[in-house]
C-alpha cells in the first residue's frame, strides 16, 4: 500500500448484521415523514420538504398525519400502517406522548428503520414518558431506532435530507467523503452548515441524539465499512457502551482516521452533559488515554475539528514528523514556526546537497533555512525551486507553503501550479495564507483544486500534527 | 471614572518631544514620493498611486524621479531638494545603494519624516551599506527615520496610504480605533488585509521594518498618546531597547490596552529572527513575564491577536473572571464552556434568587444552570429572559451569548436586540455563532452595530479572558 493511497484500505467489519440493519438510515427505497405537517416553520414542515428534495426519492416520500388528508398537496395518511408501499425508512415528528405507539406501528409495518426527531424524554427528566419509550423500543424487534432528540441524517451522495434544516438558513454540503456523527443536534446543524461553505464535501452526517437503540458504536461499525466514507469525525460527550466503542475504534483507525471532538472535558461541564443527552460524559484524562491507545485522533474544538478533518481527507500520510516552512513573509514564517514547534513537530533540517542547490539558484535576499524565507518579492519560480528542493530532500516529511497572495509578485498561476504539485508530491504539501477576502478567494480556489489551506498558523501546525500522529498509528498497527 | 469608558482615559506622555516628531508620519501637510514610478507593477509605481488615493492629500503628493521629468502624468523632480514646496514626509523607494545619500538630501530639505522603503541593508548581511546607512541617520539631525526594509505606513482618518499595497489585492480598512505596528512588512500587509474584512476599523498602521531610528518604543509613546487610538496591537521580534519599551508600556497600559504577539517564541525561531530584520528576539519565558508586569495583553498566534483586538475595542471591563454561558445548542454550550475553563476563566454561579426567577420565567426543557441551555427552539422572547436576569445577577460579570442562526426560531430581530442590549449593559457581552454562510453574514451584522462575535468557542473564551486579565491589570495600575 502506498500512504498516498491509505484511505483505500478495506475495513472487515466485525458486525455484517449491524451494518446491513443500519443500510435503510441511508439508502432507504421508501420513506415515510410521520407528522408531515402543512404548517410552515413547523418542524413537520420542513421535515417534509426536505425530504421531498432530493430528485431521487421525491417519488418515493409519504406523508403520515392523523388530521390532515393532505399534506402540502400531497396524499397523507393516517398512519403508516395505511401505507400501501413498503417502508423501509421512518421519520417521526410527532408529539413525544404519541411515540411510543408510532415505533409499535412502524414495527408493525416491519419498516426497517426509524429516526425519532420528537424530543421531551430522559433528557428533561420526563421518566414516566422514557420508560415507555424504552418498552416500545424494546418491543420493536423489526427496526432501528436513531434518536430520539435529534436532528436527523443527511446523505451526501444521494442528498437524501431527513433533518428539518431550513433551506434558507444552511448551504447544505456537497458530496464528499466525510462523515460526520454528533449527539449534540444544534451542534450538529451549525457543522452541516459549515461543511456547506466547504470544498471537500460529506458523506454521511448522522445526529443520533439520545441514542436509545443506535449508538456511536454501531454507527462507527457502519462508516468504518463505508466506502464512501475516507475519514470520520464526531462529536461525543460520552460513550454509551464505553468499552465497545472503543475496541471497535481500534479496528476502524486501522483502516481510516477517526476525529473526536469530546464534550465534557471538566468537571463542571461534565455534569452539565448529563442532563443534556442524558448520557454520561467520562472522565477528560481517561478519554485523552483511551483516544491514544485506540488511533483516535482527538481535536480539542471545533476549529480543529474543521481543520483536521480536510488535511485527513486530503493529504498522504508522511513518513514522519518533520516540517519544511517556505515563506515569502519572514514573519508569518517565525510564527508560524514557533506554532510547529509548539505542537511537538520537528523543523525539518535540510541535507547539506539540499541547501548548497537551493543557495545556487535561489537569490541571495532568500534564506536557506527553516523556515525558508523567500522574502516579499517572491515569484512562482522562486516557489518552484524551494517546493521541488523540499519534496526531494530527504531529510524532510512535509512542506508548509506560506503564501501571501497581496504581494505583487504572486498571480493566479500560482494556485495551478500547487494544485499540480499537490497531484504528484507524495509527501503532505499543505498551504497557509493569511489576509481578507482576495486570500479568502484564493484559499477558496486551492481547496476546489483539491488542497488543504489554512487561514492560521496554528491551525496548519496542529493539522501536520494530527497527520504525522495518525500516520505513526498506521505505521505500527496498519 | 466608569469601566464602560475605559478608553477615554488620557496618556500624560513622557516624552512630548518624541510623540511630536512622529506627527508628521500621519498627518503631513506635502508628501514626496522618491523613486516614483511610471513602471505598472513596481513600487515606485503602486507607492506613487497609493498617495495620490487619498482626497485630502492628492494635490500635495510629489514625485521626484531622477531620469523621468513626467511619472503617471505628474510633474517629477530630480531631487527631493528641487521641490519648491516645504516638504514634510518623504517616502523613499529607490535603489538600496542610493538610500544613504537620499537620507542626506531629505535632511538638507529640511524633511522631517521620512519612511525608508528600500530593502538590502543589514537584514541580508550588507553590512558595508548598512554601516553608510547608519551614518547618513547618524548626520539627518532634522529628520526622523522609518525603516528601511518596511512596508509602509497607513492612517485611517485621512487615508494616507504610504505603502505599495495594490489596490486590487487588498481591502484597505475602515477609519477605526485600532492601531498596528510591526516589524514584518508582509505580515503587516497581511493584517492590514484582514482589518479590511473587520467592522471595528483601523487607526494607524505602521511597518517599521529594520528601525534604524524610530523603533517600537517611540511608536508606541506615540500611539499611548494619540487620541484616534483606543487600542494598541504589534507583532514583535524584538525590543531595540527592550527596557526602555517596558516602561512605556507599563505606563500605556494604564490608560489603552496594548497587544502584543511575540515571534521567535522558540530556540530555534529566535535564531530565525536575528537573519530577518536584523533585531535579536528575546527569550520567551522571559518575554511573557515582562509583559505580565507591564500589563501587556500577550496573544499566542493571529487568531488570538485579531479577536482580541475586537473585544478590547467593543467591551467594556469586567469587574471579575466569572462567564454566564447562554446557549440554544446544548453541545456548543459544553464545548464553551471546556474551552471558559481551561483558559482559568470561572463560570458564573447564578444567585438562588436568579435562578429562582429563571425557573419561573423559562419552560421546563430549558436547563437553569451555567451553560444555560435554552434549547433548540429558544426565541428572541427566551434570550430576553436569560441575558437580563445574567447581567443584572451580582455573580455575573461577563456574558457569553451562544446562538445558532441557524435554527428556526431566531430571526433577524435578534441582532437588533443584540446590538440594543449591548449598547445599555455595563458588563461585557459577546456573541459565539458557528455555522456557514448564513451564520458569517449574521455575525457580519452584529459587528457592524458593534458587537463582538465569534466562529469559535476558543477564540471568545480566550477574549474574555483577555479582557479579564487587562481589567484586573487596571483595577491595580489605572
Amino acid at each position: 500500500m502506498e500512504w498516498k493511497d491509505f484511505h483505500d484500505k478495506r475495513f472487515d467489519t466485525a458486525n455484517d448484521e449491524t451494518v446491513r440493519s443500519l443500510e435503510p438510515f441511508f439508502y432507504p427505497k421508501n420513506v415515510a415523514i410521520i407528522g408531515a405537517s402543512g404548517q410552515k416553520g413547523s418542524v413537520g414542515y420542513t421535515l417534509f420538504q426536505n425530504a421531498l428534495s432530493s430528485k431521487l426519492y421525491k417519488k418515493n416520500v409519504f406523508a403520515v398525519n392523523p388530521n390532515h388528508p393532505n399534506v402540502q398537496g400531497h396524499r397523507a395518511y393516517k398512519n403508516v400502517k395505511d401505507i400501501p408501499q413498503d417502508i423501509d425508512l421512518a421519520v417521526i415528528a410527532v408529539p413525544a406522548p404519541f411515540v411510543p405507539q408510532t415505533i409499535l406501528d412502524c414495527n408493525q409495518k416491519k419498516v426497517e428503520a426509524v429516526i425519532v426527531i420528537s424530543a421531551g424524554f430522559g433528557e428533561i427528566g420526563n421518566t414516566d414518558l422514557d420508560a415507555k419509550l424504552h418498552e416500545a423500543v424494546a418491543n420493536a424487534r423489526h427496526t432501528r431506532i436513531i434518536g430520539p432528540n435529534c436532528f436527523g441524517v443527511y446523505v451526501g451522495d444521494n442528498q437524501l435530507n431527513t433533518t428539518f434544516s431550513e433551506a434558507h438558513r444552511i448551504q447544505m454540503p456537497k458530496n464528499g467523503s466525510v462523515s460526520f456523527m454528533s449527539q449534540s443536534g444544534a451542534l450538529g446543524l451549525a457543522i452541516l452548515d459549515w461543511m456547506g461553505t466547504q470544498q471537500f464535501g460529506l458523506g454521511k452526517f448522522i445526529s443520533y441524539g439520545n441514542a436509545i437503540d443506535v449508538d456511536e458504536s454501531d454507527l462507527l461499525e457502519y462508516l468504518g465499512a463505508d466506502d464512501k466514507t475516507k475519514v470520520i469525525t464526531a462529536y461525543l460527550e460520552g460513550a454509551k457502551h464505553g468499552r465497545k466503542f472503543l475496541q471497535i475504534a481500534k479496528r476502524v483507525t486501522t483502516v481510516k482516521p477517526v476525529i473526536v471532538l469530546k464534550g465534557g472535558l471538566t468537571e463542571e461541564t461534565h455534569k452539565a452533559t448529563a442532563s443534556h443527552t442524558g448520557s454520561l460524559a467520562g472522565n477528560a484524562a481517561l478519554y485523552h488515554a483511551l483516544f491514544r491507545q485506540t488511533g483516535i485522533v482527538q481535536a480539542n474544538g471545533l476549529e480543529e475539528l474543521f481543520a483536521f478533518a480536510k488535511t485527513l481527507a486530503n493529504e498522504p500520510l508522511p513518513a514522519g514528523n518533520r516540517v519544511q516552512i517556505i515563506t515569502n513573509g519572514g514573519g508569518l514564517g517565525i510564527i508560524t514556526a514557533d506554532q510547529v514547534i509548539q505542537t511537538g513537530l520537528k523543523l525539518a533540517q535540510m541535507t547539506e546537497a539540499t541547501k548548497t542547490g537551493l543557495r545556487e539558484k535561489l537569490p541571495k535576499t532568500a534564506t536557506v533555512s527553516n523556515p525558508m524565507d523567500l522574502v516579499g518579492d517572491a515569484d512562482i519560480e522562486r516557489y518552484k525551486i524551494a517546493i521541488d528542493a523540499s519534496l526531494q530532500d530527504p531529510d524532510t516529511d512535509m512542506v508548509l507553503v506560506l503564501v501571501l497572495f497581496n504581494t505583487p509578485a504572486i498571480d493566479e498561476t500560482m494556485i495551478d501550479y500547487l494544485a499540480d504539485v499537490r497531484k504528484k508530491a507524495k509527501k503532505p504539501l499543505v498551504v497557509l495564507s493569511t489576509g481578507g477576502d482576495f486570500t479568502y478567494q484564493a484559499r477558496v480556489k486551492l481547496e476546489k483544486k483539491g488542497l488543504a489551506t489554512y487561514a492560521y498558523p496554528s491551525h496548519a501546525a496542529l493539522s501536520l500534527k494530527a497527520l504525522s500522529d495518525y500516520a505513526a498509528w498506521r505505521r505500527e498497527h496498519g
